[in-house]
């Protein structure tokens, strides 16, 4: 198996409980109650579930050797005991952005957009994980999962990053969204 | 299922009558007489097989938009009727290239390696077909098996292609490889 994946199974029950749901972009998803990150992969969904999405960390693909060093010293780990707040924020992007070669879609990303740059404001308070889903082995609704935690009284904080980067021309390529909030 | 991945399943049977099979870096396959390549995914093996290897075809990671244009403009697709000869050459990068930032990547790939320009070199006489192993499901063996065909005329070619890559710097990354050479 490969150590890296994580499933994000939605249903009747789990850890998260879901305080809201709602499509930024594109097909809504199926409303659920609760949430479950599993650490693996879940292939047949529990009696409870009504979906499951699945999503491998790996290698960043667009921060450079500076951006890196600043996010490492800046960042948090997903899992501090006063992160009661979480997202899961599922995005598909384009074909059109899918087409584009590295150095211009580092160009959106970055140069245009200021990705890691709006994520690094708001370290270490809002810790963010994301996972890949394009390159498994079964074709999967989204291509990135995030998964973000954050103390409650950050809640705010999150809403300015994701409101920026919602903003950013690189959400211009992005077709499908939901943003999912959740409390533990 | 993804519609990107192959498989490549090596055993008693199969459409490529495996010529050679060496080990260039790290701990040698298990060895074969024949090789099939089947889009989508093998999980169980066949009586016959000794084992498979999977991967997902993506985006590339280290193209700009002048280098794709030009390889766009010169590359064949694999499977021309002429292409008698074929190479399957998985790889896997060590620790410490995973660990680098993307613009360091990039730089031992192309300033340093001139990975597209030499392959350019060689088009379109050799077709490549690049597959990652990393973000499939299950832990594979190796991080990317690249399938190569070509004429058999083109056999020197290719000598002189793989001859270039493993001189270059990228290679100092590569901590497992095996080198099939096939004939149908």
């Amino acid at each position: 198996m490969n150590p890296r994946l994580y499933s994000f199974v939605g249903g009747k029950a789990g850890e998260w409980e879901v305080i809201s749901m709602k499509a930024a972009a594109g097909e809504p998803m199926a409303a659920v109650e609760r949430l479950n990150v599993i650490q693996g992969l879940v292939v047949s969904l529990p009696a409870h579930a009504k979906w499951a999405l699945r999503g491998a960390t790996s290698n960043a693909r667009y921060t450079t050797a500076v951006e890196k060093a600043m996010l490492v010293a800046k960042q948090a780990a997903i899992g501090r005991p006063e992160a009661a707040r979480a997202a899961l924020i599922p995005i598909r992007k384009s074909t059109a952005w899918w087409d584009l070669p590295q150095d211009e879609r580092r160009k959106i990303f970055e140069e245009r957009s200021h990705h890691n740059k709006t994520g690094m404001k708001y370290l270490p308070e809002i810790a963010r994980r994301l996972h890949h889903c394009r390159d498994l082995n079964q074709a999967e609704p989204f291509d990135f999962l995030t998964w973000f935690d954050y103390a409650p009284a950050n809640a705010q904080a999150f809403e300015d990053l994701v409101g920026e980067l919602r903003r950013s021309d690189e959400w211009k390529y992005v077709d499908r969204e939901t943003d999912i909030r959740l409390a533990r």
